[in-house]
Parts: C-alpha cells; sequence; structure tokens
C-alpha cells in the first residue's frame, strides 16, 4: 500500500529552471552563455567577512549550537545598524537571527497566521512568499498591480482587499523582486499606519534595503509601526546568500512564538556564519558593499539608455534591489515562456520569463538581473536587440 | 487595533531553559557548574573540515546560492556513505542537503503530511518531534514506551494504534533521544517492512547513527523499506552541530514536493559548510569520529559501573547517542524538575528534568548527556550521590 503524500506540498515550479538547467548544459558543452537570471550580487561575502571565518576555522573554534534566537554579539551589532542606517532605537531583544530571510518569514508566518488566514501580497512579486504561505496553510490575497501603481499596492486596494474580507496580513517588499520599484516613504509610512490602526499584520521584507538608487537606504516599518515584522538578510547588501543568515524585527507579542517555533525548527542559524558576519559592519566590508551597490547602478544605466532602442514597455524603472521588470514585444511568441526560450537558443541569453512572478499577466513580461554586471549586460542587450529585430 | 498571534505558534517551552539560564548565571559569577544537559559533542567539527573551510574563506571562494537539493558532490559523497556503512545502493537523486536535521524533517513533515494526519511517535521523545509536527497541524500520537519495552515503540503497540484510526505516519528514532536505547535489527526491519505493508510513511530519524556501543553503526530504514524517509545529519557523530547540515533520503513519490518546498522555504543549506562536509568522509575525519564515540563509551561505562549505589531505577543502558534516561530516589523532592533545581543549587550539577521529554511520566525521570566525557561525568556523579545521600 502506497503511504500518503500531502497536498500542501505541491507547489508549483519555476519557468527558470528550465532555463537553469539549459544554461549548465550549454555551459557544460563550452558554449558561452550570458545569464541575467541570478538573484545574486557576484561578489560574494565581503573580505573581513572571509577573513574572519577563516581565522575561526583556523584556529579551531567551532562554537557549536548557539543561542536560539542568535549570537548576543550579532543582535547587538544589528542594534547599532539600524540606529546608524535608519536611526531608529531597537533593543536586543526585538532583534531575531534566522536562517536566511526564508528561515525568518516561515518562522514568522507561522508566528503570525493560523491556516484559513488571509494574507495579502504584490503580484507580481517574489513567487517563494505565496509559495511559502501556502505551505503553512495561508488564504493568499493578490493584489494586482500594474505599471500605473509602479507594481505596489496602493493604500486604497489594500484598504478595498480589507473590505472585500479581513486580513490578517500584508507584505509588502521595497525595493520589490522582480520589479525593483520602491514605494515613497510617504506611501510606505500610510500603509505601516494602516496596518497598525487596522490590526493586520505588517510583514516587511527588507531584504534589498541598501541597495537603492535615489539616495534612500530604505524606509523600515517599524520606524512607523511596531507592531510589523522586519524581515532582512546579509544575502543581497553584503553578497552572503549561500552563507543562510538572515535576520527579524520580532514585535513583543509574537516573541514567544518565535523563540518556540525557531528551537523547534531550526534549533539556531548557522553559528560560524553569525560569528563572521559581525565584520560586516566594519568600515571596509560597507566599502565593499557600496562598490556593488555602484555596479548596479551602472548596469540599470545601461539598461535605462537602451529602453528605446529594445522597445520594451510597461517599465517601471528600478528604484533598487538588481531587477528589471519589462514587457518585450513578443514578435512571433505566444509568450514570454516561448520568447525566452527563443532567446537563449539564438542569442545564448538567458533572462527568466515572467510567469514565475506572476501567473496572471506575466506570461507577457521578462525579469532581467543586472546582477552580471553593466558590461555583460550591455552585451546581453546587444543580442536580445538582434534577436528582437528578427521578428 | 492589536494584531492576531497564531495559535500553533504558542508551543510549550523547555523546563532546561532555566536550568541552562542559571548555569550561565552561576558561570558568569564564576562558579564552577558541571553541565550534563548538553546535546552535542565538545569537540566540534572534524579538522580536516574545518581546514577546507578554512582554505575557501582564505583563497576568496564563496559559492553563492547552491543547488536546491544540495551540491551534486556532497550528494555523491553520502551515496558512498552508505554503500559504506550499510551496504545500501542508493542514487543521488535519494539523497537531499538540508539546513540541520531540523530541514530536512520540517520539509519531510510539510511534504508526507497534511493538517489533521495522525503521525505516531515514542514517549519519552525529543521534544522537538511533537512540536514541529504540532506546529504544522499534524495529530501527534503518543505511544509511551517504558523500560520493558526499552522506551521503543513495539511493532504490536504500533499496530494497536494504527487499529485505533489510521496513522498516515509513523517517527522513530534508533538510537533514541533521550533514552539512548534502539531497536534490535529484527524489530527495526520488522516495524520498517509493517509501515511499508500498512501505507504508514516511516520517518527514520538516524542522527545517532554511528555513535553506538554493540558494534552496529546503526538499521538504516531504507534497508527495509523505501517509502521511509530517512533524516540524519553531520551533527551528532561529526561534531558539526553549528554549521547547520543534514540530509534525507527521500522517497521518489515525495521528491516534487520536497524539491518544491525547499526551493521556496529555504532556497538551499549553507554552501560553505556543503563544500567543507566532503572532508568529513576522509579517514583523519573517521578517526577522530571514532575517538569522540570512544570517549561516550568511556563515559557510558562509568555511569553504568555506579548505577548500583545511585539507586537510580527504570534505566535502559544506552545502546548509542550519548544520553541516559533514568529514575532518580527523590527523596524530598515532589518531582525531578525539583530535584533538578536543588542539585543545581547544592551540587552545581546541571541534569535535565525528564518532563521535557514526556509530560506525563516525565516529572519522575532524569536525562545526562555523557557529552562532557568520562572524567566529567564522574566528578558529577560524585556530587549527585552526596547530593542524594542527604535524603
Amino acid at each position: 500500500m502506497s503511504p500518503k503524500v500531502s497536498s500542501r506540498g505541491r507547489l508549483p515550479g519555476f519557468e527558470v529552471m528550465h532555463i537553469l538547467d539549459q544554461v549548465a548544459e550549454l555551459r557544460h558543452q563550452g558554449i558561452e552563455v550570458i545569464s541575467l537570471c541570478v538573484g545574486e550580487p557576484a561578489q560574494g561575502a565581503p573580505t573581513p567577512v572571509r577573513r574572519r571565518a577563516a581565522e575561526m576555522q583556523s584556529d579551531g573554534t567551532d562554537l557549536g549550537y548557539g543561542a536560539t534566537l542568535g549570537s548576543p554579539a550579532l543582535r547587538a551589532g544589528l542594534v547599532e545598524h539600524y540606529q546608524r542606517r535608519y536611526d531608529l532605537q531597537v533593543s536586543p531583544v526585538d532583534v531575531t537571527i534566522h536562517t536566511g530571510a526564508s528561515g525568518a518569514l516561515t518562522t514568522c508566518f507561522l508566528a503570525a497566521f493560523d491556516p484559513g488566514d488571509r494574507v495579502a501580497l504584490a503580484r507580481p512579486g517574489y513567487p517563494a512568499y505565496r509559495n511559502m504561505l501556502t505551505a503553512v496553510g495561508c488564504e493568499v490575497v493578490e493584489i494586482p498591480c500594474g505599471p500605473r501603481e509602479r507594481f505596489q499596492p496602493s493604500l486604497d486596494a489594500i484598504r478595498a482587499t480589507h473590505a472585500d474580507a479581513p486580513l490578517a496580513g500584508l507584505l509588502v517588499a521595497s525595493p520589490a523582486n522582480p520589479t525593483g520599484t520602491m514605494y515613497t516613504t510617504e506611501e510606505f509610512a500610510a500603509i505601516a499606519q494602516w496596518c497598525q490602526e487596522a490590526g493586520v499584520r505588517l510583514i516587511s521584507d527588507e531584504i534589498y534595503h541598501g541597495i537603492t538608487f535615489d539616495g534612500r537606504f530604505g524606509d523600515c516599518a517599524w520606524t512607523y509601526n511596531r507592531d510589523a515584522v522586519v524581515v532582512s538578510s546579509f544575502s543581497k547588501l553584503f553578497g552572503m546568500t549561500g552563507w543562510r543568515l538572515g535576520w527579524a524585527l520580532v514585535p513583543p507579542d509574537l516573541r514567544p512564538s518565535v523563540h518556540g517555533l525557531t528551537s523547534n525548527l531550526a534549533l539556531c542559524a548557522p553559528t560560524t556564519a553569525q560569528e563572521a558576519a559581525l565584520a560586516a559592519f566594519t568600515d571596509e566590508s560597507l566599502a565593499e558593499a557600496d562598490a556593488a551597490v555602484r555596479a548596479f547602478a551602472e548596469a540599470r544605466d545601461v539598461v535605462l539608455s537602451r529602453l528605446g532602442r529594445l522597445g520594451w514597455s510597461s517599465v517601471a524603472p528600478a528604484d533598487g534591489a538588481f531587477y528589471f521588470w519589462a514587457e518585450p514585444p513578443l514578435g512571433p511568441h505566444a509568450d514570454t515562456r516561448a520568447w525566452c526560450a527563443a532567446l537563449l537558443d539564438e542569442q545564448r541569453v538567458a533572462v527568466t520569463p515572467g510567469i514565475d512572478f506572476d501567473d496572471v499577466e506575466g506570461h507577457r513580461f521578462i525579469r532581467i538581473s543586472l546582477a552580471a554586471g553593466a558590461e555583460a549586460v550591455g552585451r546581453a542587450l546587444d543580442r536580445i536587440e538582434e534577436f528582437q529585430s528578427g521578428f
């Protein structure tokens, strides 16, 4: 007799996986491919972070299991980070350390929401949000957002969604994946305050903070709403994706649950990474992070300068993160899935089909990543122009 | 208006946390405490693993995000591990890499079970099993086990539980935490085969394999039942707790869900750890692991030789892991929670109250860990004898 397989575990796959498999196969054959698919900075961890980790390994420091909610030193380091970057007073007990922003989100979703609870988010959006929420039994309420609202749900749209049927939560990301757009500070503040008044738990994914092109570091939800959960990570600004180290600001009412869930579901975040990450806040590391952001900005300028020639529409110029979301001319192709497959086949350029981020309108969109740098992005756009000229 | 807090996130706390807080406070005051609470080996990662990690950090190798289900090299290394240790043929696609056994268990619970599904396990047992299952909405069915069945659920008891109301799953651990007991190979095989016939998903936590005192490395569920999920980790035998690296053998029917859940909830396991862990399978690392097991065996002999003098009953001599589960004379104390508090207060010895592992009978039991080594365990037992002589 066959044992059972759960229903909730059957999450949709990602179209980009097919593209990535093909990229790997082509490269394996020695064929050069420019990939604008990746969602991670190329530079890796800052030098002082790697140096500290190497020291620990060499001198035999193995910290073993760490404190459930994170090392006191790293929590204190993040308290300073919020003071310096946001002029925000938080206490070490507000900060919890998790296995990536992924670990923080899963834990906080379980702490905040029960099965059946309605949680709203933007469409297009990072697909793991809706898949994580689905896996833990929440009802995902997508708020469709177009270029007119710069792909971020407006307060009016959020209010209307809540009026339809009460929301338990609202998830926002500013800058967002896949669009790179940000709320204005005024919009963000108004939404955060409305959530507090309405008793809707705000989950603010601030993982792209610091990777911004308009002078702001990012708007922190706790500036406006201390009932919010703020999630962030060392992965993007500090290039530490494979280290799996994230954090959250957790309001007092959720703290006992976050503690209990973490001690049972995760035990603790990686401990060498926690110790080494302290070196991310040194001047040398911050200079390296700033250099990476300048490289993203250059790549962004390359795209912006060529939008006219590319004939891409529905673009909201990215304010941050390292993505562009655009509607290219489809030519003979039925959708961007076919478009991306043909582009890879003809020009050896990989971009991500939009369907992964928006299963309603995404078939008309692509996401390109700026992480490969201005030079590679420029060469990729040359090839894309040639590809489109054949339409 | 206050936002909501979930019901499912409200998991019970652990009594041992109070003890650990007191230990930290006493040590902070400069007072020497012998702690037999810890669930981790003292030696840390094998030297070749640390060396490889140091090299990677020094030469600037930052792998970034890794493959969702783990690096091909590590999956291949584990294929060899199953060949060498269990004479078992598995394929790289059977092996998935996770963020600790904790990550593997959470993922596989979500993949295998829906809310309301009944999953049976032993009482006493590792408390995170029931708390993880509760957090993901499963109905936990505890099978009470005493010293007569060496704290492992018998096939008869499992059958009877399934006859009451069908089980979707059965979770076993051999060796087990907190008792260290193992099934005989015959019992284990019979249970694994019964699960397959009955369509009950077997989850076999094999994290303590290799830390055994009877000559067996451990019995792998896949030897008898390829529908089972096998979970293990580098944390115990290889002392890599803080690295957060575990794995699973996943049957084909669960693979798509495990892939989808991992790519959405975790992205990947820590990548430097995955690369460094390859060095765990070298002769030098294996020799270090064997030396650690010999040290646990010495500590176990110290306890066994003194059981008569200690007057502890209901003991099933640990076959593996590094724990002893025993019923001490309570003297004037109402339960082992009070007993443990008094022991720490009077003799500066910390042991774990049994209530954390068994909320029905555990108030009469304690768990002691052998991880501190024979000398420390011996000194602790001297103090415990003195403590008990005051009754």
